[in-house]
């Protein structure tokens, strides 16, 4: 471990999902919010988190122009140039491309650590132990990921099959499975050789930037003209000129799926994609009958609901189950949890009617 | 219709009921809320429906003493010597009993319309001709009372078996039923022959002291006593000091039951006691999907549920049917519409824990 003082930590916080509406809004997307059952920002929470293995110095995040203030909020421990504003979200690999060359231009040796920033993850010393073998494994020139041991045969993730042993820890990923349906996906975790895909990544920087020029040549060019704008001091237009023209194609499916030399790190940590109000429920604690609702609240004869409401205020359920309940105040969704995902339709419902309320 | 200007209003007021908690509460109960499709308080729409027939001078509202105020700011019109204050509730033989030896201190030929401040009443002309007409009955010595044409086999009221015309539109009672069991209170609706009792009287105010000294003795004479302290300018203390031993029995149940010359006035307008969160539901303006919700609601999938929540705030259903929701800003409660009475048992568990939102 020789070589984590070229380690850079590349928080993606562009997302600007829907699923945990009333609460997240477009203004304020799901990183900006406390989800599980830790008051940090998921933000907040991932970047303390990478900070036990990279510092503040080296960290950058990824985000979308509206959201800029919001980062420089959540970490004022960065400055601003660390805050890389995407004009606008072209997926991962268009993201983790930009940062790459920004890193490069600092540091030619760099590694870069590719981090979610609004995902789960409720125990930091596993976590923290699979960063570093992540990190060492890419030293050596290696695609990495960490893999998640499903428990569960979700069809909402990716999965990756597992080879040969590499290094203590580190794997052979023989390769990247898009997501199955149920019957794969039964199959993958009865296999025992399959992984979540964790969506996160490691390579160095001078690496991922030879493979987007390989796999993604557009891209590459694009992101050398980006370079050479940055070199002449005039990085921001040349983005903002034409990084809504960027393909918007994951890393995963542009790269990781493609190139040769991918290994993968199986994370012993317990994780959550956080992919909807029910696995807020589900990381939650519960009461004996598998409620989760604000202290104080009154439960007659109701189970498994999930209530997030403003401290202070009284819950009661009478009679009711399987029920996901966000009190935003000034917003109100109930939903039954099997239908979590359909907060979207009203998301979609109010774009339509061009409430701010989205 | 000679006798108008004898005529006097009773209002009672005192009710203090749960079953709209969260919104009523045990320091702002029922009467002092707008539940029906009126922005009024039910106190002050039944104040208003009344004054078509008799003035605020002759209004009177007896109350528990720590709503007096409450019931001042709702009725401005009112003197504070017009509002009754029981130091406590005891059903509503001793509060008309009380009342009418109030008013007949003032007019010896007093009639008396007792009128619960707790019901929903849409239409106002049919009322005004229905109390005209109690009034008239009762100026004839007769005890009378408000029958309401059953809509459905209610087991929740006490009906009224309905004899011959007296005069247009007054009929002889021939005996009241107390709440029956769900296979009689069916035979009364189909044998077209019951009225629900709508707790709505009429009578003298001497005529009704007359029935309390035959037939509820004891009341009688303590009435007198605090008849005998009002006159000589102490009243409060006389009723402060014994009214909590006073029966608590009904006016229905203690006198009307067992007087004779009881008539009934059909009462031809659209009428609710307002029993819970259903009978809200039932009376407000659903959409096409029987959903009733505060204005921008968004449905999805949902059906039959009822919204109650400030304004202003947007509420959004997902794929749930025959829910009650009532969120009153500090509370919120959840249950579904068949077990709207249940709400009782939040309430319970607050008393019991001394919670003051109860």
């Amino acid at each position: 471990m020789t070589e984590l003082d070229k380690a850079h930590a590349v928080i993606m916080a562009g997302g600007s999902g829907t699923r945990f509406w009333p609460l997240s809004r477009s203004s304020r997307p799901k990183q900006f919010l406390s989800l599980g059952p830790d008051d940090r920002s998921l933000l907040r929470a991932t970047a303390e988190r990478v900070w036990e293995v990279i510092p503040p110095s080296r960290t950058w995040v990824v985000t979308g122009e509206s959201q800029q203030d919001l980062v420089e909020k959540e970490l004022p421990e960065l400055d601003r140039g660390q805050i890389l504003a995407e004009p606008v979200g072209r997926n991962t690999a268009p993201c983790i491309g930009w940062a790459a060359s920004h890193i490069l231009r600092r540091d030619e040796n760099a590694i870069m650590a590719v981090l979610p920033a609004d995902h789960y993850i409720s125990e930091t010393d596993g976590y923290v132990d699979s960063l570093r073998r992540g990190l060492e494994a890419a030293t050596h020139g290696d695609y990495v990921t960490i893999g998640i041991r499903p428990t569960r045969a979700e069809t909402g993730f990716g999965y990756i099959e597992v080879g040969g042993e590499l290094d203590p820890g580190v794997f052979r990923a023989r390769r990247f499975v898009e997501k199955p349906n149920r019957q794969r996906a039964e199959q993958f975790v009865a296999s025992d050789r399959f992984l979540w895909n964790s969506g996160m990544f490691f390579f160095l920087a001078s690496r991922i930037l030879d493979a987007i020029d390989q796999h993604l040549p557009g891209l590459g060019n694009e992101l050398r003209r980006y370079d050479e704008a940055a070199r002449s001091g005039d990085e921001a237009s040349a983005v903002r000129a034409t990084y809504a023209d960027l393909p918007a194609v994951s890393v995963d499916h542009g790269i990781m799926e493609k190139v040769d030399a991918v290994s993968v790190v199986p994370g012993s940590f317990p994780w959550s994609d956080l992919g909807s109000w029910t696995s807020a429920w589900e990381l939650a604690e519960q009461d004996e009958h598998a409620n989760v609702l604000p202290e104080d609240g009154i439960c007659v004869d109701a189970h498994r609901n999930y209530v997030h409401a403003p401290s202070g205020k009284l819950i009661a359920l009478v009679g009711v189950d399987d029920l996901v309940v966000v009190d935003s105040g000034d917003a109100l969704l109930i939903v039954p949890s099997d239908r979590a995902q359909d907060v979207r339709e009203v998301v979609a419902k109010l774009r339509e009617r061009k409430d701010p309320r989205r």
